[in-house]
């Protein structure tokens, strides 16, 4: 098949659809994933598959928060440094331990950090404010201060009733749910599968990262960065390889991803150019649907092998002629080969959709965006609405973000240091220093966020 | 040995430390880590060990950034739609290739985005502003469009030049890293090997996450905590088990932790109680320095065996009992067995010690600070700084923190929640509604960084 025939002079014709309605096309075509169970110690960065619940009480029994003693908060309601008041020790009861006594009028019992406190008491006084002391022979305490009911006593239930809802579908599990989750007995975690997400670079100019480039190539090093955002973002990168400008070579590596892959990721080939493999397959596949869906079949939702065009063009700089289709049944996103396009189109496309893929409905699955303010004017206007990437920073409680230099789409240098993208509305001005801006942050946070 | 007559009455007398004075009494004992070279794509998430430079200019050549004509900008300085200009075309460069002719007066090549763009050549045009025509036989396009000097060029060395520095030493690598390595050949990348951190939690009321918890007794949680945390941070956690409060025990499992681990990190037993084996352990480890230092030796930095406390109690809430020695030539960092304060030890004092492990200069090793408001007030006061686990959010560029509920030390339902801690200085009254607050944020950063 010839690629400059299939791109033909309609290539100029694409329509661009805006951002939010290309997104929930594709996350809206895009089936959540399937659960799987892992060990706790392993779920940290997993989504769950299901809404967990507490499987006790907690805390599960009345616990001692301090070393001390176990008494009756009436005994000691006037204790003082200068009366204190004796009590009769009992016994003692560590973590771990149960007591083997109640407490009655007169009587303590030494706790420890932890141990459930015995029946008959309502306080713990800190050891630090207790004496011991042999009285009649018998092992004794002088109370120094007073206590109060409840106090240094961790109530049943205070935090958790048995049933209540922990976590939700979706969650991203941090290491706070860790704790939560070992205290009630998960020890295997329903989360969602990692998403499988292949990655394919397309382009003769392409060579391997170890290669010294011949004259006019350069290394593949959007797969590098694709494969690292891929997994920062939950999912499991699988590298196909490099691609030449062939049709029949890059159909057949599409078929083997979507084979073996969840979600395609395609970078380059899809602008307007002679050997644009990319743009020539996307449109193929929208002419079949639209030939398939008049002649045959007058409302199918997808062609007879699972293909479907979502977009061919999104109202965006950087990145505009980025693509997307349902292939043999999977999501195939088409991102630039343009460093900065590819970037910016991950953040807008790639991510939302492996979380989608881990349950996560699409309204939770679009970036999230905050405001902050412009840390430097962004002058340039634009028929489209762009993200610019940006590094933020805090100054007394105010969110900065500042446009990164080397911001155009062919441009690397300010990729490692862009912890977000300032959304830049469409119009013939930019937006000006110290003015409110929507900004997404990406990846693992803010810079400022060590 | 018996814990109770370690322990003695002097457990009372511990001298609390400053948070600062503590963390760098850490830090300074903490060798930096040793290098390994791993491959680009198993990078992301590392920290450099050393120094990376452009091995080439960037771009290596004058590319194109459209698809499009390359041609001289003085022949094209007055096209227009009206007045089109024509140039005979002499060939084609697609991306990876090497035009074979030089651009002279009244000539153009057809070239593709990423193509080495041709000598003589100046500008390009893109593809949508000409149309291809035949003129005389031979092919010639029309340009319709005035043509500028280095217009959708990228001029060789625009970004960097060889040998410009691309990533300091200690530098976290994030995907846009392993675009410029793998731009640049870094196939494999010297990065900090991850610390091992060793886990030991103690306490006799410990129970496997697996169990149903006997009477008394709790699942030990806070180890699977610690794991996620030291993954989080970079390190490589591992378990050493459920430990009870005998001191032989723990000595035993210490030395294995000391022997296989670069870090040893323990939970539980730390206060006064008269189980207390880490604090007994941490008091003999001081009590031996002091009779070697006075006796045998005047001022040795170390015991004999690699041993020398470093603190055995931090003025700050929670976790005041937090204690650290060197242990067999090995940082020991004992936290408390209460989650709330097991948490926040880890961020001050765990998570900077990974990091130095990694060549991370102990300025930078230490919590980064910034500021919020308080969207509520902390109302309490307390004699200790305060690290209060908190909740962050933007609103019109205002970053805000929200103290959260459960914040007690021995409380773990605000953990999943919390993003950061609020720092509240000592004193009779908290902090207020609306005043800007000194702020740590934790691990993957902001929740509403998604």
């Amino acid at each position: 098949m010839d690629v400059n025939r299939l791109q033909g002079s309609s290539r100029f014709k694409r329509r661009a659809i805006k951002v939010e309605e290309a997104q929930r096309l594709l996350l809206e075509a895009i089936p959540p994933g399937y659960g799987e169970h892992v060990p706790l110690l392993h779920a940290a960065g997993r989504r769950l598959a299901a809404g967990l619940a507490a499987t006790s009480d907690w805390p599960p029994f009345a616990r001692s928060g301090m070393d001390g003693y176990a008494a009756r908060s009436e005994d000691i309601a006037h204790a003082s440094p200068d009366r204190p008041v004796e009590l009769r020790v009992i016994g003692s009861v560590a973590a771990g331990e149960v007591a083997a006594a109640v407490i009655e009028a007169g009587t303590a019992m030494r706790i420890m950090t932890g141990g459930a406190v015995p029946a008959g008491a309502d306080t713990v006084v800190m050891l630090e404010q207790t004496t011991d002391i042999v009285a009649a022979g018998q092992p004794a305490v002088l109370v120094k201060h007073a206590g109060k009911r409840g106090s240094n006593i961790a109530e049943p239930g205070e935090e958790f009733r048995r049933g209540d809802a922990i976590a939700a579908p979706g969650t991203l599990l941090r290491p706070g749910h860790a704790a939560l989750l070992g205290a009630f007995g998960y020890a295997n975690v329903p989360v969602y599968a990692r998403p499988r997400v292949a990655v394919l670079a397309t382009g003769a100019e392409l060579q391997p990262i170890e290669a010294t480039p011949a004259p006019g190539c350069i290394r593949d090093s959007n797969s590098a960065m694709l494969a690292a955002l891929i997994a920062e973002a939950g999912g499991v990168p699988s590298l196909h390889g490099r691609l030449p400008d062939e049709l029949t070579a890059v159909i057949t590596a599409l078929d083997t991803a979507a084979e073996q892959a969840d979600i395609i990721v395609t970078t380059g080939g899809i602008s307007v150019g002679d050997f644009d493999v990319m743009a020539a397959i996307v449109r193929t596949i929208g002419r079949q649907q639209r030939e398939h869906s008049s002649v045959q079949n007058p409302m199918p939702a997808a062609g007879a092998e699972g293909d479907r065009l979502l977009f061919e063009k999104v109202a965006m700089r950087p990145g505009s002629p980025t693509s997307a289709a349902m292939y043999r049944g999977k999501p195939l996103i088409a991102l630039s080969g343009n460093p900065g396009a590819c970037f910016v189109g991950f953040e807008l496309f790639v991510k939302p959709a492996i979380l989608r893929k881990q349950g996560i409905e699409t309204e939770q699955a679009l970036p999230s965006e905050t405001t902050a303010f412009l840390a430097a004017e962004f002058a340039k206007g634009s028929p489209h609405e762009r993200f610019v990437r940006a590094r933020t920073f805090v100054e007394a409680g105010r969110l900065f973000a500042e446009p990164l230099r080397f911001a155009k789409s062919s441009m690397m240098a300010s990729l490692p240091e862009a912890d977000a993208l300032i959304r830049i509305p469409s119009g013939p001005a930019g937006a000006e220093q110290g003015s409110l801006a929507t900004i997404i942050m990406l990846g693992r946070g803010p810079r400022f966020a060590r």
